[in-house]
């Protein structure tokens, strides 16, 4: 039974899990209004891996012949990554393009200490690996839905964890240690679908120093545990919204939660990194690689999305012929199609660790990719508000539209172009309202990381020594070494013979 | 009693006129729980003229000694348009970067009905002008407040008026005439305000042409004419809405209706055009030169209070010194500062026609302006939702602040900079997310006319003679007669130098 | 004698061609103190080919044992295009970032009309087709330098060719028709090393109506054809510039001509198109296709130059840790790698003609880095300059950084960090002037294409289906046929399960 | 006499002092092919000065009834900082869109020394303030043409002037002093028309500390003062350039030096600074005030040129009526007249010190100004490229033109739309060429302060805490003592009347 159906997941997460919203403890997610949608979410990719038309894609077979969901198997060439990149985006059409609700982070965050642990163990002797494989295969065995916790509140951005001045806990840390295991104390912050899953990756958020040794700390947690709160996002769109008002809003809920560890006890099998603050930043660099690249993957089918509205909004409000909306709608393919190309040469062109056996995307590329969709998006919602026009702002309720007295009014004056159903026209504004919301523009900001994270990672990875040599070759200043790519080229004929005519 | 008590203002919208939100009639505007905010905000503008502190800005005393609200003065000077300015930002500042609710745009429509009925009156022999004079001193001596209705559904946007195909309504025009006054149907979108004034004043959204001539029309209606519908916009937020979790959206609704007119009778002393299509596009033009610089002078005040939530969200964190942020900070604090300098120019070097006595704003600089603050604003909320995090998508509700039971670890874990309230921080979240939701995308966009409308204005305004001078100029280009700024210029010496050696 | 040597080329271009430069007819082109610089580039193609290092690369053999270059091979699987990037990479990293001078445009007018002649015999029973191929094994024994010539010079951009004002020459067009071939007349413009060529191939600029039946020409010319005249673009240096003062402008002279057809014979079969004007457009597209992956190419070696010398100008001035600085480095390595890997993928996701036998880069992709890059250019030289100081328009002669009484102080005054050479600080600012003059900035606009072509391409070649059908589902509106990539995915769980509750 | 003729100018700067450029010592400044250009724009300013119709404008008449150039008088009121930017734009559009040579820059140097001096004389006991006013009295009888020197080299930018490593010489210091003067060492870079003036102030670069007392220094200093070297900038075009091919850059050579100070003796009665390290940065900053709204003033008239040579390209090529063109030049103009706006407010609302008797201008506006010209410049010139066309990048040569036998062809071929001479074609596109030189971006980005200088300084100035107020307020956060724009605003009306129901 190692692929779940929906109704044994849904059941699955039925326990005792101590999850808040809106100011209240929720007995039954899977009944809760905002929950439910969550939980709908999760859903799919258990509704998608058991589907015949995914099963080539989605299912793997063991050793032992038993079926287990491709996203447990560790990223070893090139096909893994591509492949794992068609499950997001198969995942993001279904899902409205947004990503998988069950499998999504998570996954990303076990690549990441499967490759940080085993470099661990190499180098440093320890004996972490091991530990990772067996959580792999209970979790292979489960069919788990899988979150990763990897930001912590942080309190004071400019301090590092040590040095934070009104309480130790604003990032995660150890506060006992036992034989079996230890206890730790603090808050996780944005953590997608932590409600909703079976299992959740923790890992640090940042580089450390040696001061920060209690807080370089990496585990797994179940929902359940006690002493584990989840205080749930605020959502966008009231209990009652209905997919006319909200088509996007009211399917998707992805759920982040701020996830309080109020003195939580973690077995020792289940302890990834305690202490080793060297290698706290590999485990968030490590997820980053994975993690970007994923959302460069439904991002541009999110985009597609995008480009979709304002082509029919242009279409509807019947100004597609418009010169000016033509440059837009192309600006916005072109916004889309790069995303999805820069993403795509992040997994084949990926980078490998033979020593560890993992391939990793390209960090250039998953980084320009985000950096791109991300810099980007709020010129893209200036392009989708300006071509659907102000009725973004002003449209009237479904419950209008629908009303016997007044809606046939609704009707005959939101309509646009001769053909177009006003209730087309209706939704797809609606739909507009929904992608230029505050939520998208946070998550696509800070969703993976910032911006300056990104630009952090291209500065860090990008290959300086070649654009070096390019530039001293062209200014004519000779190098020692200069990069293999400009070391070997024949030289430039105009020096030879200039100088021999003495002309510098 | 010229001067309404914010008591006499709410008791005087209380009457039949047929108002819809969320598919209901609503019974009491005063105290429906979104409507409620609208009248608030109407509301405000007669607190402030009644305060003392606010007299010499907001009263004028008419010849026989009357007090009577400013805006009820036809704009003549320059000084006019600076005191108009002062009054729209010291009401901006009142209400939360909002314009005030009770005449804001309303008195735009006036000033352009006033010049425009004098200018046709001269020139074709109408007297429209005369019976805005008496439509005015009507207003003056209720205190109204006042909307206008510019802006038809418009159908197929490439289509003209009378061209529309699925039915004649998109635009409103006349289905019938009687010796006392005329029938109009069709509907205006967008009308801010129109359900808790006392009069509305209607005029053309285009230019038009002689087919057009049902459609070229402008009036003044009551609110609560027979046939008049106001379908009030969905309201961004729920009903339950709360200052700590909407610290803008609760407290301000500016209420823009769908306003559909089912063949509603205008008795003749209240229309304003009828047919004289020539004149059409001069109301939206005059009315666009004006409203403008309205908008122009909220924005500036709205900009302060984004500017402000981004260096207290910087300060929170604790990155107010990183010098990314630092850029950021100088970035929009210029942008609030130009937009306030090119709204204050657009009065300060105001247009003058003298033959119809009246002054309005230049429209350049008021184009200049608009253009100035929608292309850029998408630009500051991204900088807005970098400064301020991700939590601007995840942050929890009040609700969960407020819990006896899991409160206190919001407060503990959503805390910032120490000595910031956490309470201070979570408002300031919240304040962001209000500041760059869809409603304000759209009203930044494309209230007081589309950037493309910009662009029109501009380019048509520009003198472009003078730019044209002055690259002919420096291109040795010869004009017969160039532009009098470059025309009595001394010749550059290299012309005559040179020449005389030869030298071209 | 397949593959020529640099002597053979340099000698092989000395006839009779009427060159002009600077209103003087050029003898010897190969002391000419400009055009020798474009001559020089044009021998390096010559030189890298007969280079064992780049054997493989360069050369292929032909069925008879007979070596030949590459690029007259016709462009048949992903691997070609692929491996014809890299021709063009490894030359413009030899050549300061810029493409190569003997084949870079020529052969993409080869290969275009090797696909549209084929797509004409097929359509339309002419058959053009084989005389392309005996042309091209013409220039294979030869090993020809080749150019190609697209843009006419267009007088009144408003109007078509036959529809032209002040004379009908405008667009190059038959005036002539003997037995054995055609006459021409008109001019082309921006034409890339046609006068050091040993063949011209002419297509026509864009698209063509049946009045324009003249002017749908296509054909190859010799540059030394009776009738033909090259006038050479002014040179942004002067006569006498060095490498030190303009260490790019001084090695790199493209050489664009303005080509003047006076009356020029073309004999049968060296015409590959006459009349049918249906065909038109599709040289100019298919060329376009081809000529924007090759640019694309050789953009991202030239990107690597400017990141280069803005990373080392940061350097050497002692702010490479600033943080805006920082920034604005990874701003620029994200510009050249979004470009390189832009390129690639429309090379690796070709598209392939089977019925014609051939491949061409995706459109969308090589639409998308050209625009990308061009769309960015200014930026990038922005930050370039920005980083680089005021120096950039103050820096004095390398004459006086050579003189002996005045030099020491320049030496002395205009050293930057510790530890690097004045000189090599000297040469890199002349490096950036160098790169962002008037001529890059038009190159990088225009060459390949203008932003609107770019925008017009991938508006025509993107997948709108879908991104519609994307759209539609997220707003629930049903389609009949929708896009295959979302016709066959899963319902969302949330409309099934939300119908059975009567919600919406 | 104390308003020169031009000859009187001319010849009174025929003197030894020391100027080199290309590697040469310049023998006579007034016939050398690039100062001569210099010159004549240093001469425009006499021009001017002389002509009856700037008599008004231009000049002052003293207590003695001596005529006097207007710049010499103090800045004591709004008028004069008007007046001031008049005299730059009346100059500007004289000299192509570029400052006066005689004294643009030198008076702001004057106008700061002023300041400062007054200032350090009140608050610590200096007499610095008397020098300043004898030196204004004896240019003022001189009529001088003045300039300043502001820039160091400044070595490594990362260290501040006494923590220079290589040589102590990066900043302008002190090396010995006597009871007459002392003596001074170092170099001044980019000091635009040292070379060609009477006078030449010398102000600090920069803040400094307390280690940094020999180099906070400001004098005056004679051009042909032993030791003092003027090294020239290259000149952007060659000798024998003219004004077909360069129509801006033959005329208009704004002489930048590299000022080498080898050992220069200043007497007491010029040194205004001398250890005062306190007060350094102040120089540089009431410099930078003034000097912004000079470059404010001259950037909108060089603009007018800009959007005027894109308008005319735009016709030339008969592509003025595309949508797309349109909408480019819009934003043309909205660049120009906002530039032109914010300028206008900087120097109208501009900032009194009634203690010190002078004004000067609103440092937000005026830095807004320069941010927003040189932050949009490169959008600016790319929209002109675009515009004009790839012919800006492979236009021939103007002897290609005059040449009677190819002339024709060009005549013919580079005809644009009917009606327009080629000759005006062919003049435009080279002056767009020039507008868009290396020399124009590193002017327009680094001149009068680089972009970084005005975000410092708009940060530094901006009125944050009104800001503050502003968001505090609308988040609900009360303030102890609010920003008086917010302190005494009435309370909005929900909150009472929602605290009233204990809503929040």
């Amino acid at each position: 039974m190692a692929i779940k159906t929906v109704a044994q997941y849904i059941e699955s997460i039925r326990d005792k899990r101590e999850v808040w919203i809106d100011g209240e403890r929720v007995e039954d997610l899977t009944t809760h209004p905002h929950i439910r949608t969550a939980v709908e979410m999760g859903a799919m990719d258990y509704a998608i891996a058991q589907d015949p038309r995914y099963r080539d894609l989605m299912i793997e077979i063991d050793e032992k012949g038993e079926p287990y969901h491709f996203c447990f198997k560790p990223m070893m060439t090139r096909e893994d990554l591509m492949r794992k990149r068609e499950v997001v985006q198969v995942t993001a059409r279904t899902c409205f393009g947004m990503p998988g609700g069950a499998k999504f982070t998570g996954i990303d965050g076990l690549n990441s200490i499967t490759a940080v642990t085993r470099r661990m163990d190499k180098e440093i002797g320890t004996s972490y690996a091991p530990r990772v494989e067996a959580f792999r295969q209970e979790m292979k065995a489960n069919d788990s839905a899988v979150a990763v916790a990897v930001t912590d509140v942080k309190g004071d951005r400019s301090l590092r964890p040590s040095k934070q001045r009104q309480h130790p806990d604003f990032y995660l840390h150890v506060v006992d240690e036992t034989r079996d295991g230890i206890v730790v104390r603090g808050a996780k912050v944005h953590i997608s679908t932590s409600a909703t899953v079976h299992d959740i990756i923790v890992i640090p958020t940042r580089a450390m120093l040696q001061d920060d040794t209690p807080y370089a700390l990496a585990f797994a947690v179940k929902p359940d545990a006690k002493g584990l709160i989840h205080i749930m996002a605020e959502h966008e769109v009231a209990d009652d919204a209905n997919d006319l008002d909200s088509p996007l809003a009211a399917h998707i809920y992805t759920s982040e939660s701020l996830l309080v560890f109020d003195d939580v006890f973690i077995p020792n099998d289940r302890v990834f990194l305690k202490g080793e603050w060297r290698y706290a930043g590999q485990f968030a660099y490590m997820f980053a690689n994975y993690h970007r690249a994923s959302a460069d993957a439904y991002k541009s089918i999110e985009n597609e999305m995008l480009v979709g509205a304002a082509a029919l909004m242009a279409e509807y409000n019947g100004i597609a012929k418009a010169p000016h909306i033509q440059d837009k709608l192309a600006w916005l393919a072109w916004y889309t199609e790069t995303t999805d190309a820069l993403g795509r040469a992040s997994c084949f062109d990926c980078s490998e660790d033979r020593e560890l056996g993992v391939v990793f995307p390209d960090p250039v590329y998953s980084n320009a990719a985000k950096f791109f969709f991300a810099e980007h998006y709020h010129q893209a919602i200036k392009h989708l508000v300006d071509i659907t026009g102000g009725i973004v702002a002003t449209i009237p309720s479904s419950k209008d539209l629908l009303n016997p007295q007044i809606g046939p009014y609704v009707e005959k004056y939101l309509a646009g172009k001769e053909g177009v159903p006003t209730e087309h026209r209706f939704r797809m504004i609606k739909l507009v309202k929904d992608i230029c919301s505050y939520f998208m523009q946070g998550v696509t900001l800070h969703g993976e990381g910032s911006l300056a994270a990104q630009r952090m990672s291209i500065r860090a990875t990008s290959d300086w020594a070649r654009y070096i040599s390019a530039a001293k070759r062209a200014a004519g200043i000779r190098e020692e070494k200069p990069h293999p790519s400009y070391g070997s080229l024949l030289d430039y004929p105009a020096w030879t013979w200039r100088k021999e005519k003495n002309i510098i």
